[in-house]
C-alpha cells in the first residue's frame, strides 16, 4: 500500500472512486440484478476489502425465494451474500493488525457492544446485530466493501481465499460443537447430510469426537457423509412411527457405543424426536437446522434423562477457530465446493439455480 | 444406644422382632392395606429408622390410581411412600456417624455407584437405582425400614420431623434450580403453583432469586404462592392461542425484568411453549412437571434466541442443602403441610383421598 | 439535543459553561489540588455527570504516597478518585435510557470492545483499558465528568448515591465471588478484616453463604466483621509459624464445617498459606488482596488436594448486581461509611489523611 | 458360577490355588524381594487377573529409596507397583462385563462411593481411597491380584497390554488436560520433559491442543519432546534469575501464539514462575509435578491476570479415555517404553536401577 496509513487510504480512496463497485442486488421475488453499489467512507477502524469468493448460503437462496425469513422482510433492493474473504484495499487511520494486500476472511455480524449480551460474551445474542445480507443490512457479494477491521482475519499462506469463505458455514458447526460440548469423549449423532450436516460433521471430527453417526433420507448424502469421515450413515424414513426403530438402527450402527451429543441440523420434529431419543442419558442435543418451527417431540422422556437441549443463533468468536483447523489440515472444506461461477448477470443466476437445486450442490462459490 | 455397636444392634434388633412392623402396602389399583412388612438383615453400613413423619406425594396418588407410572408397573404389593424422616433405632457394624437416637431425614434412592453415571457424579441417572415405592423396591410408609446410613442426614435440633421429610419435595425444586443455574442474578418464572410450583418458588428464593413470578390457572394456588413470597401470581387460562398475551403479561408483571430462567412445573404444552417465549434470549427453561410427554412447542424459535431446555430427574446431593436452608430459616416448608394423619387404615384411605383432591391440599404428612 | 427531557440538558449544559468544573488533582507525591479540570466534548454515547459522591480507596492514598502502583506511574498531574455516583446534566444524542436527572452509580473502566478479551465478555482483562485515575487517565473526584452511558447505571429510589459510590468497592467482593464460585453451599473464610475482607464478607453473604469466618490480626476489625455478620472472627498473628495451629482454630470456630471457599483479601504468604491449607480438598481459594507479589506457599500441598487458585483484577458485570443487592438490603454497605468530608481543599487532604491511618476508617466518603 | 465361559473360570481358579502366587515385595529401603503374595477372597463383584505388563513409576522408585512419600510410610513390606494391565483370570458372581481371558487395563484406586467427594463424581479425591502401593495398599507387580471388576477396562484387540499398563501414567496427562481446559483452541506450554512432561504432551496434542512447546534443561529429553511431536523445544536453565529471558524465548518459540494453558510437570519454584509469567491473562495453569512444596512465585501477578493455577490429585474417569486415545492412534505411547524386563529377583533390581538412573530410560516396564 506504500507509505502512510492516512495517505494510503487517499490513494485507496480516489482508486475506489474510479472504479464502479458493483454488487449483486436482491430486487424482487427470484431476481439478483448486478448494480453499482456505493461505499459508505472509511471509518478509523475499518477496512476496505476487495471481495475475491462468495458463498450461496441456503438463507440467500430463501431470501431470493421468500423475500423474508420469519420476521426478516426485505423491503428495499438489498445487496446479497455473506460467506466471504477478500483482500485489503486500504485500511482506517486506527486499524494495526492489517495492511493493504492482507487476505482475509470476513466475519459477517456487527454486534454493538454496548448492550448486555455483548458485555457479557455472547455477542451473537446482540440486541442490535447488523449483519450482512439481513434486511435492512447490505451483504458482501460485491466487488468492494467496507467492514470493521476486528471482523477481518488474516489468512495463512496455505489456506486459500476460497476456503477462507468457508469459515461463515464452518462457523455453524464449531458453534454447535462448542454449545453441544463435543471433545474427545463425546460420539456424536448429526442428523441430516445437507451443508450444515456436513460442517458439523467436520467441525466435530475437529474437536476430537471419535465416533461420528449421520443420519439422512438421501442415500448420496450419505455417502459424500462417508467420504468426508463418518463412522456411520444410516437412511432414514421422513415418516414418524419409524423413529423408534430408526433409534435402534442408529445406536447399532456405532457399535453399541452410547451417543452422548446429537446435532439435528435438519430440525424437523421427527429428526429431533429421534435425536433425543437416541441420545444417552445426561447427553445434549444441539438444534441447528430449522426445517419446522413448532415441534411436537417427547420432551418429557428427554428430561426424565437429563438430556438437554440447546440451540443455536449463528456463532460468535469462530473465526480464529476455523482458521486455525483450515491451517493445521483438522478440517478440510474443499470437498464441500461443488460448484464456482464468476460475477457476471448470468452467472449470478445460474449459480443460485444451482444451489437451490441442492443435492449434488453442497457448496456453490463465486470467484470475484 | 447403651453400648458397644454390635451389642446395641443385637438388643435393637431384638425389640424389632418382638414389635410387629407394620407398612401400607399397595395391594391393588385404588386398595392400600396395613400389613405387616418384614425387614431385611442389617448390613454393616446401614441402619434402622422408626419412621415418624411421611408426605404423600403425587407419584403415590398416581401409582394409587393406575399401578404404574410410565414403564413402571407394580406387579407386586408395594408398600408405599417415599417422603421421609425418622428415628434411628439400630446402627450397622460399619456406620461412625450416626448412632441410635438421631434424627434423620432420608434420601430415598439407593444407586449402585458402580455406572459411569455413579462415577462420574450424576447419580441419580444411575442404571440400577433402586428407589423407595418405585417397582419393585419398597417405599417408608411402615414402622420401621432399614436403609443405607450414607442417605440418612442428621437434623439440627431447630429443624423438625416434618420438615425433614419434606427434604423429599424440596430437593425437587433444589435440583431444578441448580440445574437452571438459579442465583442472586436470575429473574425467575415458575409455571404451576401446585406443591412442586411451591417447592421450586421456596428454592428460588433461597437460592436467592431477586425475583420471582409464578403463573397458575387457579386463584387460590396463586394466592398461597404470594403468601409464600412469589413477587408476581398471574393467573392465566389453558388455551394456547393465550400464550403470546400472557407472556406479555407476565414480564409486565416482574415491572418490565428480564426473565433469566424458567422453571416449568406443569410440564404441558402451553406451559412450556409460555416458558420458551417469556425467557430472554440466553435463558434457560428447566421441564420439572410432567403434565404432557409428546409436547407441540416452538423450539425453534427458542433456538433461535438460545434459550436452553434442560430437565430434571429427581436430584442428586440435595439433602445437605435442605437441611442448611430449614436450619438457617431461608426456607420454610411449614406453611405447605396442610393436613396431617395418624398410621391407622382408616386414616391412611382418607389421607390419600385427600391429597388426591388436591387443591388446598398441599402437603398430606403422616405422623407415625 | 431538542427539547423536553433535553430542555433541562441544554440548561445544564449551559450551567456546565458558566461554572468552572473543578477536581482534585494529584500532582505530586503527598500532594493534591483542587484546580480546574476541562471536560471533554459529549461524544453521542457519553453523558455528563454532576458528582455526588466520591469514596477514597487505599489505591488512591497509595498513589498520593509513591505516585504510583506496580508500572502504573503517574508522571503528569492526574485527578484522583474512581468510586462515584452523581446526577447526570447532559446525555448524547444516542444515549437512550438516561436522561437528565438520573441518579447513576459509575462503573470507572472504558474497555476497547474490540480485543479478544472484550469479545470474549472479560472485558475487565482488556488489553487497552482506561480506567478513572489510573496515569494516564483522570479519576472523577470533580465537580462533573463526562463518561460513556453505557457505564452509568441507574439507581431505585431507595439507594443513595453514596450507597452507589459503594458499588465500586462492592464490586471487587462480588467479583470475588463469583470467581470463587459462593453460593447457598460454601462455606467461606475470609483472610482480612479491612475495608476490601469486608466487601467480601457482606457479598459472600448476599450471594448465600451459609457460614462465613474471617480472620485478622486486629480485634477492632474482627469486632466490625462480627457486628456485620460473620458467624465467626478468628484472631491471629503474624508470624508464620502460628498457620498450622491457626488454621485448626479457623476450622473448629466453623464448627467444624469445611471451608469450601477461602477469600484472601489481604495478599500476604502468610495468609494465603492459611487459606490453602485451611480449604477442603476440591475447594478454591481466590487471592484477593496485594500485600505480596512473590509469595511462598506450600503449592504442592494445594495442587495434591486440588485445592485451586485465581485472582481477580478489578470486576467485570458487577454493577446491576451491586445495585441489585442494595435495593433487596441483602446488603447494607451504610455502616462501612465512617467519615464523611465536602469538597474543598481542606478536607480533601484531611480525607486522604483520615483513610491513610486506616483502622477506624473503613471507608472516607466525600459529598460534593 | 455354572458352567461355558465360566468353565474356564473354574479351571482359573484351581490353576490359581495350584500356582504360587509371587509379587515383589518392598522390605527395607533399597531392597525389594520376590516372595509369596497370597490373595483374598475373589468378591461378587472383583475379578483375579493374571498381570502381563507392569510399570515402574516414578513414585516407586522413591518409596523404595525412602520408604515414605509426604505423610505415606511404608511400615510393613509391601508389594510394589501399580501401572499395570492384564488377563482376566476368575470374575466373581456379580460380573456381567468381564469373562476370563479379556485381557485389561486396571485403574489403581479403589474409592469409598460414600463421602461427599466420591457421591459428587470427584472420587479421586475420596476420604478413604485404597492405592495400589500406597501403604498399607498392596500394589500389582505380582503373577496375579484380586481388583473390582469396575477398575478393570477391556482393551480393544489394537491396543497390547504393554500399551494397556501406560494408561495408567497417561491417566496424568488426560487429568492435567482436563482440569486445565486444553482443547483445539489452547496453545500449551509444559514445563518438564520428563516422563510425565512427554505424557502430558501426548495427552494435550490428542486433546487437540494446535500448538504445544516444552522446556527442559536437558538437550536429550527435548530432542524426545520434538519426536514426540512438540512444536517447540527450548532449553532452560535452573537459575531463577533467568526466568524473564526464558519467557521471551518461550514465546517467541511459539511465533508469538497466546500460551493459553501451561502444565508444570517439573514443580519447582522456576518452573512454576516461569509457566505463570508466560500464560497470558485469563490463562490458566496446571501444577503436576512435586519437585518442591513450598513454593515462591509471583502469585499476585498472576492473580492480576486472572491466570488462574489449579492442581491435580491422580486422576478420575480417566482409562476410557485413554483406551480410545490408543485405539484410535491419537495417542502412540509405544515410544515411551524405553526397556523391558522380566519378572525375577535380578531382573526386578536392576528394572529400578535403570528406572532410577532416569534419563534415556522413559519407561520401564515389565513383562510377567
Amino acid at each position: 500500500m506504500g507509505k502512510g496509513g492516512q495517505g494510503s487510504d487517499a490513494a485507496a480512496a480516489a482508486a475506489g472512486e474510479v472504479e464502479e463497485n458493483m454488487a449483486a442486488w436482491l430486487v424482487a421475488k427470484n431476481t439478483l440484478k448486478i448494480m453499482p453499489f456505493k461505499l459508505p467512507p472509511l471509518g478509523p477502524h475499518d477496512v476496505r476489502v476487495r471481495m475475491k469468493a462468495v458463498g450461496i448460503c441456503g438463507s440467500d437462496v430463501h431470501y431470493l425465494r421468500e423475500m423474508r425469513i420469519a420476521h426478516f422482510v426485505v423491503k428495499e433492493p438489498m445487496v446479497i451474500g455473506h460467506e466471504c474473504a477478500g483482500v485489503i484495499e486500504a485500511v482506517g487511520s486506527g486499524v494495526k493488525h492489517l495492511a493493504a494486500g492482507d487476505r482475509v476472511a470476513l466475519e459477517p455480524g456487527i454486534s454493538c457492544w454496548r448492550c448486555r449480551h455483548c458485555r457479557g460474551g455472547r455477542y451473537n445474542l446482540c440486541d442490535d446485530m447488523k449483519f450482512f445480507a439481513t434486511p435492512p443490512v447490505h451483504g458482501s457479494l460485491a466487488n468492494q466493501i467496507v467492514h470493521p477491521a476486528d471482523l477481518c482475519f488474516k489468512l495463512p499462506d496455505n489456506v486459500s481465499l476460497e476456503e477462507g469463505a468457508m469459515c461463515e458455514p464452518l462457523s455453524v458447526g464449531v458453534h454447535a460443537c462448542r454449545r453441544a460440548g463435543v471433545g474427545p469423549e463425546t460420539a456424536v449423532l448429526i442428523m441430516g447430510a445437507g451443508p450444515i450436516g456436513l460442517v458439523a460433521l467436520l467441525a466435530a471430527r475437529a474437536f476430537g469426537a471419535p465416533r461420528v453417526a449421520i443420519v439422512d433420507v438421501d442415500e448420496h448424502r450419505l455417502g459424500v457423509a462417508k467420504s468426508l469421515g463418518a463412522d456411520a450413515a444410516v437412511k432414514v424414513s421422513t415418516r414418524p412411527e419409524d423413529a423408534a426403530e430408526e433409534v435402534a438402527r442408529i445406536q447399532a450402527a456405532l457399535g453399541g457405543a452410547e451417543i452422548d451429543v446429537s446435532l439435528d441440523c435438519a430440525g424437523f420434529s421427527k429428526t429431533l424426536a429421534t435425536a433425543l431419543e437416541a441420545t444417552r442419558p445426561g447427553g445434549r442435543v444441539c438444534l441447528v437446522g430449522m426445517g419446522h418451527n413448532e415441534m411436537t417431540v417427547p420432551l418429557t422422556s428427554a428430561a426424565c434423562r437429563e438430556v438437554d437441549l440447546v440451540g443455536i443463533f449463528r456463532y460468535k468468536d469462530t473465526w480464529p477457530l476455523c482458521i486455525e483447523f483450515l491451517r493445521s489440515g483438522k478440517v478440510d472444506v474443499k470437498p464441500l465446493i461443488t460448484h464456482r461461477f464468476g460475477f457476471s448477470q448470468r452467472e449470478v443466476e445460474e449459480a443460485f439455480e444451482v444451489s437451490a437445486r441442492g443435492r449434488d450442490a453442497i457448496k456453490v462459490m463465486f470467484n470475484l
